[in-house]
């Protein structure tokens, strides 16, 4: 199993992919990483700790790909970057899977393009996990697809379908539309007719609404990326502001130091299906091949977790999987 | 001045908008209801209570609107409803305004075919409140437009500026084109366009993502009606999920009684922004008159806020100002 990890990419590069790929190859023993980016930065940053040599390898690439580039031009022109390059050396097979806290639209730009799609999808798309009471459950399209045509939302359906029962281990996930109403007939030409695609799909169970997403009246949210990309950044922003609302609550009612530190223990035990490093990060579900995107802050055990889930996706065969669903 | 309440809206009615009409001509002595709805319905719950029969009238209608009806259908059908009917003597001019905490397409769908556009609007758009740390600010729309053209997002952000300015009491607020990031260029064809039509506008800030709701980056965030029902109901439940999620801390904590008490009683103070009973009820921005429509679970408190922001419109004459500022 060799991983290929972006030791360029995210807020926090090299130390964060760089840490995460150690911890990574410290956690399963027969995983290989190969750290991808500029040789002389990644080879100063292990330098600082202890690993092994055998299992952290170095793909050298000049070049790094800026969060906020534009996708297609940055992919076009930095041939050299470190996700051109490790997407391409898993295109080539010399790894099973390339990872990367960078910019998220010049990966799946440089994904569609070099490795193209399974057979039978029509569009990838990038499924986020999104917390729930009931634990962590899947929201998509996320931003790949900022309008979709209605068979698409049955593809992502069936990709998704997929992926949360494999990977996440939801069993019998169910697929709801994510809506302005419950009833059929509700919403956009676009979401009646999505309604009318999905029917058919034994775990499909309707139109949900905004307030069903938190208590998971479906596992997977199905939404086209405009809508996705809004919900998915309100809801990663609700740990902070929730932290501000009780500040200010405590201040009201003036409690003691060592009442609002019981407080903030609390919030932060409570608040854990928010952190993002849990999952490290989600595959573009629909590539023929396997790349996966981080938050742009990805810590080390964010990355850490990102491989080990790219490694959970091969070995659950997702890829395999997907084609025999659609086809 | 003399606003209509609907007596046979919302979930909790005749209870919750005849205690609450009740409650605002307590509050506020130049104040006159109308109660419209079954009129026998009507005088028994009166008859449960003290008030002033001067200043609390009841206009008959015998039909009731369903929460979940068909609004185009309900107010074809139903001429004899209390939206209906509510809406007609508004038109009249036997009130300043008419509020419902019914269902909210029959209101619009009344409100727009009955009285009619302002001159310039394009348009009708339902702006809600959502809670910042910063207080409440607004969004829109969150249903009235599911898709929305882009010379739509300037007239709802002008419309939304006078609101918010004058009823909300927030000084040169400041409008947001909701986003998928914050670069020009960005989103779809729509917001590329919509970017276009706001630019020139001396209080847009420009795009904002959905991590920068609660923080209120801007005031006045602005959407498609599909995008803001998602997050407005998403927005909604936050209070009951914070809620679960902390109760799942306190068991994992093993906290005391008196400990997650506390917790409770600090939550509670904490989400206050969070209640929909503070501001009761929203205008729907554009329409030759004054309609206002609440939250279907309204309380009596909720009712009476409704009435008193719409008496806070009419002496700010937003209609006024509002095609002063389009025209």
């Amino acid at each position: 199993m060799i991983i290929a990890v972006d030791a360029a990419g995210g807020d926090h590069y090299p130390e964060s992919p760089v840490l995460g790929a150690i911890e990574a190859t410290k956690e399963l023993s027969d995983l290989k990483v190969i750290l991808v980016g500029p040789k002389a930065m990644i080879n100063e940053e292990l330098s600082n700790h202890e690993y092994d040599p055998q299992r952290i390898l170095v793909q050298h690439a000049t070049e790094v790909i800026g969060m906020n580039e534009s996708p297609a031009q940055a992919v076009k022109t930095k041939q050299k970057s470190s996700i051109v390059t490790g997407v391409g050396i898993h295109k080539a097979g010399k790894c099973n899977a390339f990872v990367s806290a960078g910019n998220t639209g010049a990966l799946l730009a440089a994904s569609t393009f070099l490795l193209g799609k399974l057979e039978g999808v029509s569009r990838p798309t990038i499924a986020a996990v999104y917390p729930t009471v009931k634990g962590i459950r899947l929201m998509m399209d996320v931003g790949a697809n900022l309008e979709m045509r209605s068979e698409m939302y049955k593809q992502f359906a069936q990709m998704g379908t997929i992926y949360a029962n494999t990977v996440m281990g939801i069993e019998d996930p169910k697929v709801g539309l994510l809506n302005v109403g419950e009833e059929k007939g509700k919403g956009t030409e676009d979401l009646k007719e999505a309604f009318e695609e999905l029917k058919d799909l034994p775990n499909f169970v309707g139109n949900i609404e905004g307030r069903d997403i938190f208590p998971a009246k479906a596992d997977i949210f199905l939404c086209n990326g405009l809508v996705g990309n809004l919900l998915l950044k309100l809801g990663e922003s609700i740990p902070d502001a929730v932290g501000t609302f009780i500040q200010k609550g405590i201040q009201k009612l003036d409690l003691s130091t060592d009442e609002a530190k019981l407080v903030a223990q609390i919030l932060k035990a409570s608040l854990e299906e928010f952190n993002p490093e849990r999952v490290g990060g989600v595959p573009f579900l629909g590539v023929d091949g396997l790349t996966m995107v981080g938050h742009g802050s990805s810590t080390p055990l964010a990355i850490k977790n990102m491989i080990l889930n790219a490694v959970k996706c091969i070995e659950h065969n997702i890829n395999e999987k997907i084609v025999a669903s659609l086809n």
